[in-house]
Formats: C-alpha cells, sequence, structure tokens
C-alpha cells in the first residue's frame, strides 16, 4: 500500500531549516520570559467539547476539529446531530485551557500566577498563504494582579525578547477598552452599538479616516455623533500628551485613573526599555476580542504590514469561567509569523557549532574503525557536531550534499 | 457557565516544576542528538486515516483518535458507519509520520538522513497511572544507512543522552532478528510459528527460563525443539564469547556476517563510550514491532525496572509506505519515563538563574516605581530572575508562596 505523501489540508511538514529557527525562537521566548518569572506550563491538546464551545471564542468556535467519542459510547444508528459522536475536540487557543488549568489547580498556584504557555492549536480556517490550520501560539498571562504591574510586565517581557530577535525597530500602540468606549459614549453613539462601530474603526489602518466616517455614515449612525468622533482621533497625538488632552475632553465620561495608568504604563516602559521600539498611544487601536476589559496593546515590526503579537487585560473572563473573579492580563505573540520573518530575511541561527563529516571507507577493517570512532567522539566532546558515513561512489555529490547540510569540514577515511 | 475542570479522561496538565525537568531533558536532545548530526523535523499531529490504518502499527490502530471530517464533507444521515465521518486522525507514533515525510520531501533530502523528532502522540489505551492518553515520543532514525554505522551512531547518541542524566548507571540489551529467527529454526521451531515462540520468549524476565518453556510446551510445541531451544539460552554468555559460540552453533541456519557485525557494534560501542554503562548480547531480547528485520537494542535504567527506550533496524517498512526500498534504523528513548523517574527523585535542574522578588507597596508614586522597574531591569540584565509583586497585606503568607517558588531573595521597596 502506498502512503498519501502530503499532509492533511492546510498543515504541514516542518523543514531542518525552519526547525532551526523554530528551536532557536523557543529558546529565546523560553530564556527570556524566565527572567521576567513566567513559569511554564502545559495543558493536553484535546480539549473537552463544552469548554471549546462556551462562547469564550467567538468565531474560533465555528473553526473547532471535533474528536469521535472513543469505544461503545459511539452509537452512529442512534446518533441525533454531531454533538452526539463528539466529546473532545483540538483547542482552537490557549486561554480557554488557561482558564481550565487555573480552576484546576487553584489551590496549588501561587497569587499572582505568571504563566508561560507555548503550544499548538488547530483552527478549520480556509487555508491560505502563511496560514496553516496547526500553528504554535505563545502566551504569557498575569493571573491575579489587578494592577498595571501587570501591564508593564508584560510589555516589558514582550519588547525584550523583541528586542533580541534580529529586527531593526518595532512600535508597540497601546489604548484602553474604557477609553475606546468613553470617545464612543461622548460622540453620542449608544452603548448597543459600540460593537458594530468598533467593527468599523478597526478598519482605521486599511481604509483611513475618511473611509471609516463614511462605513459609519452609511450603518445610519448620527452625522453629527460621527463628526465629533472623527475630530476627535484628528486631534490626538499619539503620546502622553495625546493621553492627557483626551482626559479633559472625556473628564465627564472616563475615569481618570484610567488615562493616568495609561501614562504610567507608556513612562515606565519607556523608562527601563531596552530594545529599540517606540510604544505609541494609539485610540484606534480596538484589538477584535469583545473580553477586554483595560489596556490593550499591539506590537508591530516597522517594515512589515500587520502586528506580530498582542493583549491586553480581561479581568471578567476566568470568572464567567471557574466561578471566582480573577484579574487577568495577557501577550501572545505571533510565533508563526515571526518564524516566518525570519526565514524570509534568511536569519542565520548565531553560536552554532562547527559540523564535520567523516567519510569512511568501505570494509575498513574493525580496528581502525574503532578508532574513527574514537576520534569522532573526542571532537564531539570539543563541541563539535561529527556525523559518520560510508564514503559512496560519487563522492563529489555526497560532499556537495554535506556542504549544504553545513557541514564545512570533510575528513576522509581509508580503508 | 462553569468549565469542566479536569483535563479529558487519560491527560494530564504540566506544572511548572515537571516542565522545568521536561524543558531541561528536551534541552539535553535536542543538544546531544545534534552533536551526533542530527536534524530536528516536525510533522503535524494530525494524520491521514489512511495512512494511520495502513496495517503498520499493529495494535495501536486500534487506539486511534478519530477527527471529524470538516464543513459539507460531514454527512451524518448518510454514513454507514464511523469511516464515512472521519477523514484524520492524531497520530499514535512518529514513525508512520516519518515515512510521510520522507516520501513527501525525498528529493530534497540528503542520504543518509538523520531525523530528530520529538513530539506527542495520542493513543485511547485505558488509563493507568504514569501512562497517559497524551505523550511525548522522542525517536531519532537514520533513513538511507544500510551498514552498521546506523547502529553504532544510534546507540552511542542514546547513550551519551542517557549518561548525561542523573542516573548512576544503564545498561544497554542487543540482539538481532535474524538470530532470534535463526535459533528458533535452528531447534526444529516451522516459521509460521515463529511470532507465537517470539511472544512467549518475550516473558523470559517475567517467567523464567522454566515458565517460558512449560508455556512452549502448553502451546503445543514439541518436546525437543523445547528443549533443544532453552538449552540454547542456557549456555549463551552475555558477551562476545557468547556470540561467538552462537555462531558456532548457527552455522547452518545464519548468515556469520550477521553476529559479526553484533560484535562490531558492542565493540565499537565499548571502544568510544563515554558514559557509565554496559552493553550486553541478551539472545532473548524480541522487542514488540515485527517490523524489525536486523539488529534490535533496549536500554534500561539500573534499579528501575522495565525499558527506557529501545529500537531497531526495520529496512522493508519504509519501502512497503513509499514504494521505494529504504534501509532504517531507529532508537526511541521514553521520554515520559525517564521524565517521571527524575521527577520522581526530585531532580533539581541544573545552572538555574537566582530568583529575586521584589514586593512593591501600594500607592508608590510614579518617579519611584520607575527607579524600582529599573532596578529589576538591571538585575535581568546581569542574568538574573527578577518578578515584580505588589506587597500584599498578608505578607509573610505572600513570601512563604514566593519562596516556595524557588525566589530565594525577596527585597522590598515601600511607597
Amino acid at each position: 500500500m502506498n502512503l498519501k505523501k502530503k499532509p492533511v489540508t492546510g498543515m504541514k511538514d516542518i523543514t531542518p531549516r525552519e526547525m532551526e529557527v523554530r528551536d532557536y525562537v523557543i529558546g529565546l521566548i523560553k530564556e527570556t520570559y524566565g527572567k521576567f518569572g513566567f513559569s511554564s506550563i502545559e495543558t493536553p491538546c484535546v480539549e473537552h467539547i463544552e469548554n471549546l464551545c462556551s462562547k469564550q471564542g467567538g468565531e474560533n468556535e465555528k473553526l473547532i476539529f471535533r474528536i469521535l467519542k472513543r469505544g461503545e459510547k459511539l452509537k452512529l444508528d442512534e446518533a441525533q446531530s454531531e454533538n452526539d459522536l463528539v466529546d473532545g475536540g483540538l483547542r482552537y487557543d490557549l486561554t480557554v485551557p488557561l482558564s481550565r488549568y487555573y480552576a484546576n489547580h487553584a489551590n496549588d498556584l501561587p497569587a499572582p500566577f505568571k504563566a508561560l504557555q507555548m503550544g499548538n492549536v488547530w483552527r478549520a480556517d480556509r487555508p491560505q498563504r502563511g496560514r496553516y490550520r496547526q500553528f504554535m501560539q505563545c502566551d504569557i498571562d498575569i493571573l491575579g494582579e489587578a494592577s498595571i504591574l501587570a501591564e508593564i510586565e508584560l510589555i516589558l517581557a514582550t519588547s525584550t525578547l523583541v528586542g533580541k530577535l534580529d529586527f531593526e525597530n518595532f512600535t508597540i500602540r497601546i489604548n484602553d477598552r474604557r477609553i475606546l468606549k468613553a470617545m464612543a459614549a461622548y460622540s453620542g453613539f449608544s452603548e448597543e452599538d459600540y460593537d458594530t462601530v468598533f467593527i468599523i474603526l478597526d478598519k482605521m489602518d486599511k481604509i483611513g479616516t475618511d473611509g471609516v466616517a463614511a462605513e459609519l455614515l452609511r450603518e445610519g449612525f448620527d452625522g453629527e455623533a460621527v463628526q465629533t468622533y472623527m475630530q476627535m482621533f484628528a486631534g490626538v497625538t499619539p503620546d502622553i500628551a495625546g493621553i492627557r488632552a483626551l482626559k479633559e475632553t472625556l473628564a465627564a465620561v472616563l475615569d481618570e485613573k484610567v488615562s493616568e495608568d495609561l501614562e504610567t504604563i507608556i513612562e515606565s516602559v519607556c523608562a527601563v526599555k531596552n530594545a529599540n521600539f517606540e510604544i505609541l498611544f494609539d485610540p484606534t487601536l480596538v484589538r477584535g476580542m469583545s473580553y477586554y476589559t483595560g489596556p490593550i496593546f499591539e506590537i508591530s515590526i516597522d517594515g512589515f504590514g500587520g502586528s506580530v503579537g498582542g493583549g491586553g487585560r480581561y479581568d471578567e473572563m476566568i470568572g464567567r469561567f471557574t466561578g471566582a473573579q480573577t484579574p487577568a492580563c495577557g501577550f501572545s505573540i505571533g510565533f508563526e509569523r515571526i518564524v516566518m520573518l525570519l526565514m524570509e530575511k534568511d536569519f542565520q541561527v548565531p553560536g552554532k557549532e562547527k559540523k564535520t563529516a567523516f567519510l569512511i571507507e568501505k570494509g575498513m577493517p574493525k580496528e581502525k574503525l574503532l578508532e574513527v570512532f574514537a576520534q569522532a567522539e573526542e571532537l564531539r566532546r570539543q563541541g563539535e557536531c561529527v556525523s559518520m558515513n560510508m564514503m559512496k561512489k560519487n563522492k563529489k555529490f555526497q560532499k556537495e550534499q554535506l556542504a549544504a547540510q553545513g557541514y564545512t569540514q570533510i575528513k576522509e577515511y581509508f580503508a
């Protein structure tokens, strides 16, 4: 019988070259986040279907890979719907499993609990270039810390990490869900329309101010509200001064603690940052997920479109899952996108060991072979990579193949 | 709504303490095997159901987690059997995906191809202590190398790895499938009975020589054959001399190259080994999987029952999958078992950084806070782990929790 050679639709095999880059980035992540006191945890890739379908996942819940019940539990004849056949699914993010983990281990966990999760998630999205149905997510979360210490640590840790990667500059944009809402309220939108307004506002970087205004009007919103709203954005500078100006304008609809906290976050990050980046106030930053309750942030690498990570505070989610209110804040880094960008610029992993290939002629007597093995062992002890190979008839081609694998030195041993 | 708190049946959450040990072992594996020229690859966790059900997986095929087809392809009403609903499954080992990977990338891969795979596999086994339905496998394989260079490199790499772990001594036992068969042939068993005979022989370490003899007789085998067979085992020493003696006895039924190769493997490993272990010839070693065609080996840690890894040559499998004959040899290390043994002996990961916790009193003015963050940053630059915490009312308990997380130093900053 012959195998189907290609991976399943939308998933990919990872080559040695890409694995080198991935392992390098994983190592950097573990090391950097470790220095900030984040502890690694892992949860199973398979999650209870009830947990996955709890309405916290938004659109992602439509994309779940469902797993058949095992053994006698499966009654195909009696099954009325898919749900009768399914009791598990592949996780579509790491936040639902984190909530379950937190609930499961609540008694053993320190407060605050600083978690680092790296793991695959699965979404049955329409396959497209650079997006796969299995991909690695990398989240840091601080559970149980209500103050902006959480935001500052998350942003510092993430910017330290990205700063160690091979990119020139990057930018962090920050906003607060409560500022978003206050601006909408101040302009005269009603609360039930906020989500619609924010979805349109979120297109700002694609369609510009005029585009957003036009779309809000097309949606039927009051012209005066739209005008007030757009003028406010036009007048705000992306810095502390901008936050202070907005604080004055929104005095009636926004707790001043919100903008003061945002100032402190930005100033703290600027004061200790050790990488080449800017942190900007961006009142148009929305972030898709509606579960955010406070500061939200996004990180992008200059010269590459789109974000390579984002996060924010979500104080109500864990409680909704577990029944116990728990403040929470997280930052997720776009692992696959970072790896892709590094691959595209032909990034070379630093500090690679010297690679030597031994070519051994066929028929070498045992005593001599033992000596060659001992030599290889000695080089390995000195930190080199040594690969033993039988010498082939087409030695030229063999050497080319080895060179392509990074073997810069080749030693030949004749029988 | 409340979450189901426990992980799905038979799978487990991994705590920070266990993750530390796992990450340490993973790092050691990547480093050690890298020195021997193994390149990491990865395949998707989801595999075509046809590939998984190709009869190469033996009993494991009964334990597959099956994944529902996505979208319109799912026709529940018309489905006659499970297979109409399923097009993928979670992989139960890394060998089937390796074969598919090899077929998929044949043109780009060097020969021989030395692959390192670490990844989760899933088997719906009956849950029991220490065995889970999701577990990490760690395989090294050399594809395209027909000579015993493959066996020697695999055994050296694996013994180097285990030697770096925190165990006193270990033992590698080695045999050859062809010696197994020759011994059965010499004793007078017929070829169609070999599998039955080997399954019984495999119980030697549990029921002893007498037990095996009794069970062979109960199975109805000829008394004289059983007697010859058992006497042969009794007379063999577990060393080179034993192999040589057997070679004489089996001269009529065994190619002498087989035993000579086995000698060379053992002598080469002994000559360059750099860890505290013995390599023994064990003619009773069977290894379960019937796909092995040549040398087979198993590694066990002295003082702990059962093996922590094993492997062998399987020259016919890749060809059966891909249509192109490819010699292959692999060694799989029992990652989960090694981690469990290390956890049980309370293994401490070496070279951990110093961990310092900062406690910050509530209400600290911004200017002072920035200074504290700068101090934390400075310590991190020096290589320490620093975690920032708001000072709690119950400071004693807070400090105890931090100490339990390994924070040996605590600094307090008052507003």
